[in-house]
């Protein structure tokens, strides 16, 4: 079991940030199988009904190929699937939203937080439940940001466009008096430049990526799965439901090398 | 078979401006099914592949409701899964780009048209192709506009953030000298009052709904299968995949009255 791979299940392509803080956090002999629903994606403008459905299949998808634990590397997807996958999925299944309501609690000073993400997480007030666990006291103000995503993926991440739309999404925020902003969205963090210049350098942005991958790593140390060692010769694997194309090209620039193992495949077959 | 009724396929939402058409260009009599797959949305981020099997997926669900015609009324479809559309559906099949192409060769007075559309929509060529078809003099610049959906579908038709992205998109068909532009997408006309502020007014807006509702209505007469009459009771029926909530909020307020019945399917079962 401490030789199975660690799945990481993203509707698309945005789950490569949590990917690649997971492969500084963990040792190099874990070995780490992606899953991206690019024939599907995004995830956060549909119901939790669909969001679940595709969460579910995705998982399943994974969990044949004999994970020791899962990841779910889209806020979309732990903001409405996790109780459903927790319930389905026999495995360690972590999400993205309470390491990073975590991380909030630890940076806020003043207690006022802003959650930024797509409108099926904010809808779902995930992130305002998972900080009410540990900071009780605290005031969180979300804000659904659509566009962010489009325009990341357009590579827009500082021109005219993004700034206004910045404003237009964030003007409200700032006069509530946020000191600590989630970026609750694997996408808004190739926009943070102009997210931050928006909300001012007295706003702390949390990115969930690299909470998300401590608690992984001391969620296999509890449970005696870290594997240790060197890097395996079957190393990671992707797999994606649209073309592999443009995946590839992405996630090269992303991740700075070439994706050795990517493979197009149905989910639901 | 003059009695079955008509089928209308789009990607989610935006193809209720072709559903209008149609309905204002055919008798009271005839009969629409319109399937929207809002659980796969959007369809021109997609690859080529991932789009034709989607396409031929709805299209069999139609199919299997007994229609007479098939309106595809999504520029990507009709783009890049037409043709086979027309090898594997035994009855008439209706694209937005045909009839589009040529209006804009009709109003054109320097042939020197713009196109803008999806990123498939535009990698495709197929309003190029269209066009030479019947002006082969013609000059086709085409732009893909990838934010204007999430633009429209966030109802930012008239703001900052609109602007700048129209400008950024057109600036450059502007300086190439169009004359005509072709809104080569459903959603498009929501955006038109900035769209064409940002080219000007010398630059005629083509938009293929009406122009696809005369085709449509042509293509019945000349195969006997326009049906006069009055409404029927058993009227209009609306598909789609994804929860129907947003559809019917959304759709009933473009129509300007609810859509009586609307149903939540299941495509692929």
């Amino acid at each position: 079991m401490v030789d199975a791979g660690i799945g990481v299940f993203d509707s698309g392509i945005g789950g490569l940030t949590v990917y690649k803080a997971l492969r500084q956090e963990l040792p190099a002999g874990e070995r780490l199988i992606y899953l991206g629903d690019t024939a599907r994606v995004p995830y956060g403008t549909k119901s939790e009904e669909t969001v679940v459905r595709y969460a579910l299949e995705g998982a399943r998808f994974l969990q044949k190929r004999g994970i020791k634990a899962l990841v779910i590397a889209c806020n979309t997807m732990s903001a409405v699937a996790l109780p459903a996958l927790r319930r389905e999925i026999p495995l360690p299944v972590v999400g993205v939203i309470g390491p990073g309501a975590e991380a909030a609690c630890r940076v806020t000073r003043r207690k006022v937080i802003g959650v930024i993400g797509t409108a099926a997480t904010i809808r779902s007030s995930a992130y305002a439940r998972a900080i009410a666990c540990h900071l009780p006291e605290a005031r969180v103000i979300g804000r659904a940001c659509p566009l962010f995503v489009p325009l990341a993926e357009e590579g827009w991440v500082d021109n005219d466009v993004v700034r206004a739309a910045a404003s237009a999404y964030l003007g409200d925020l700032k006069r509530e008096g946020i000191d600590t902003l989630v970026l609750g969205c694997t996408h808004y963090p190739l926009l943070q430049d102009v997210i931050g210049a928006t909300v001012g350098p007295e706003v702390t942005l949390v990115d969930s990526a690299r909470a998300t991958a401590s608690v992984v790593r001391a969620r296999l140390e509890e449970r005696g799965l870290l594997s240790g060692g060197t890097q395996r010769e079957d190393g990671d694997h992707f797999f994606v439901t649209d073309s592999s194309e443009r995946f590839h090209e992405v996630g090269s620039r992303f991740l700075g090398g070439p994706l050795a193992r990517l493979e197009q495949i149905d989910i639901v077959a």
